[in-house]
């Protein structure tokens, strides 16, 4: 389970007395288990239910009813009072990383990236690739990516940060190492320490050719919904109200949760994402109809050049 | 096209200028074109996305950006300020009552109750069915039905005021009319304006059956979730404070979409459902474990019995 021992200590210092608790989905089960631990220290617990997939998605609302909300599994992404967070770590062994080296050798400095589960160990992959012949570097954080080398589906700032010849991203799926290619420009190397540390260099090829057919596609809609988040980490209203102001029929929705039903009930010909930057990479195959990046909507009003594609990235 | 007329003079007698615009599911498509004709009025608009099944889900969070919430589709359930409703109405001609009134002249009263789609006919049709033979009557609505004869799927107020021997619903579907069999424990008739108008009375006895083995089978659980909404209308959270301290190892849970999903992620082994009460009724069979009425609860735990069965009802 995860370790509260510290939180409690936290919370009592505070005189906290109600604690809301947030978990992310692959560790919501803990629920039970972790409020009852927390009311035998004499708390009184309200748990989010809601889903959680990100530091992002504040439950803030159970602040109206707790003194404290305990957010477990990330690092903050916006200043909150009265939130203590509680970031999940993983430990992974080293060795994994000996496949690693022949490659990455070649290069005058690779940048190691890698999110929130591994970022406690970056220090020591740094020096471990040291110690194997490879120049490794870290990229200083950013507000949104507190931990040096930390990266997030929407925050690339450690990445760029580094300024190295080549880059290393540890960690599951090849969405994180695709946008540090596309945010660095650089030659990006991703290893799954989970799937017996295989390296393999990521390409955005094929990813941008889909948002190609996206934006040609665009191009014959007639209705945008611009969609703005209520969620405090993914809120970008001037973004937004920016954005519908270049075309006479675009119009601004605010919406909490982003689902193929949604966009669908709602009936727009296509929408203009300024929420998580991840929804329409990962989910485009899932949405009745294109849902594009800021950049991409600039690209089909015909006011920025594809050559000019950057990835949506929310900065601080 | 819903009609905007009346609403956009109200919005100007306040002064508006930053309008947001809430649509029900089977309204949403009429976004785009509502947002342009607000424009053209000159007003600015924004539309909520998130799914909307009541005027009980109020998108208070589109209020941070606009002056006034337009809200489509329904009356008040909870006072709020800077909301217009704009109801939806849906004419049915009086004829199709002509099938129900052999079966309707056996009783010395009829309660005629409807949802907010037909409640602008209820005078109407009681006058109808007076002409011909029924003793037709209407009761006074409540704070969260404000029209006579007006039902909810969690309130049943106008039908108990009635205080018929028999109660006639018009609408669509069997939940109301099951509701207010429930509510009323009186003989119930539904009459489906949109299939040719046949009668037919219904009977709760299927659902108690299906409602008594989940309060079986939620006698094993060692862990349950009391949830608690966080939708302006749904949130009763006394009630779900009260309900936690019945067992130890219950926990409230603050959540906005309660679906097979979450509750599947959080895992409790039971669920006590504080929100709408049309949730565990309409959907049970999709979620993984028992997901219980207030009332059911204390009938698990052995502090009611099964003879004081009632109907979840949000009252004022």
């Amino acid at each position: 389970m995860i370790q509260l021992s510290e939180v409690i200590t936290q919370l009592k210092s505070r005189n906290a007395k109600r604690i809301a608790v947030q978990l992310p989905e692959g560790l919501k089960r803990q629920a039970a288990e972790i409020s009852r631990a927390l009311k035998e220290e004499g708390f009184d617990v309200l748990i989010s239910g809601d889903a959680c997939w990100g530091a992002c998605d504040l439950s803030l609302d159970a602040l109206e009813w707790a003194d404290v909300l305990v957010h477990v599994g990330h690092t903050p992404v916006t200043p909150e009072k009265n939130v203590i967070y509680l970031p999940f770590q993983q430990d992974i062994p080293l060795e994994i990383l000996e496949s690693a080296v022949p490659q990455l050798k070649k290069y005058a400095s690779v940048g190691v990236t890698t999110t929130i589960q591994h970022a406690h160990q970056t220090k020591a992959i740094c020096r471990w690739l040291n110690e194997h012949g490879v120049n490794a570097v870290i990229g200083e954080g950013s507000s949104r990516t507190p931990l040096d080398g930390q990266v997030l589906g929407c925050t690339y700032a450690s990445a760029k940060n580094a300024n190295a010849e080549a880059y290393l991203f540890i960690g599951t799926g090849v969405f994180h190492a695709i946008g540090v290619s596309l945010a660095t420009k650089k030659p990006t190397f991703s290893l799954d320490p989970f799937a017996d540390g295989i390296l393999q260099e990521v390409s955005a090829d094929r990813l941008l050719r889909k948002r190609f057919a996206q934006i040609e596609k665009a191009k014959s809609a007639k209705t945008f919904g611009i969609l703005l988040s209520s969620k405090s980490g993914q809120a970008r209203r001037e973004l937004a109200e920016r954005l519908a102001t270049l075309n006479e029929n675009a119009t601004v929705i605010l919406i909490r949760e982003i689902s193929e039903m949604q966009l669908r009930n709602l009936g727009f010909d296509a929408y203009v994402n300024t929420a998580c930057p991840r929804l329409a990479l990962d989910d485009q195959s899932r949405f009745p109809v294109p849902v594009l990046s800021p950049a991409e909507f600039e690209i089909v009003l015909g006011k920025r050049s594809w050559d000019d594609y950057v990835i949506d990235e929310i900065l601080p």
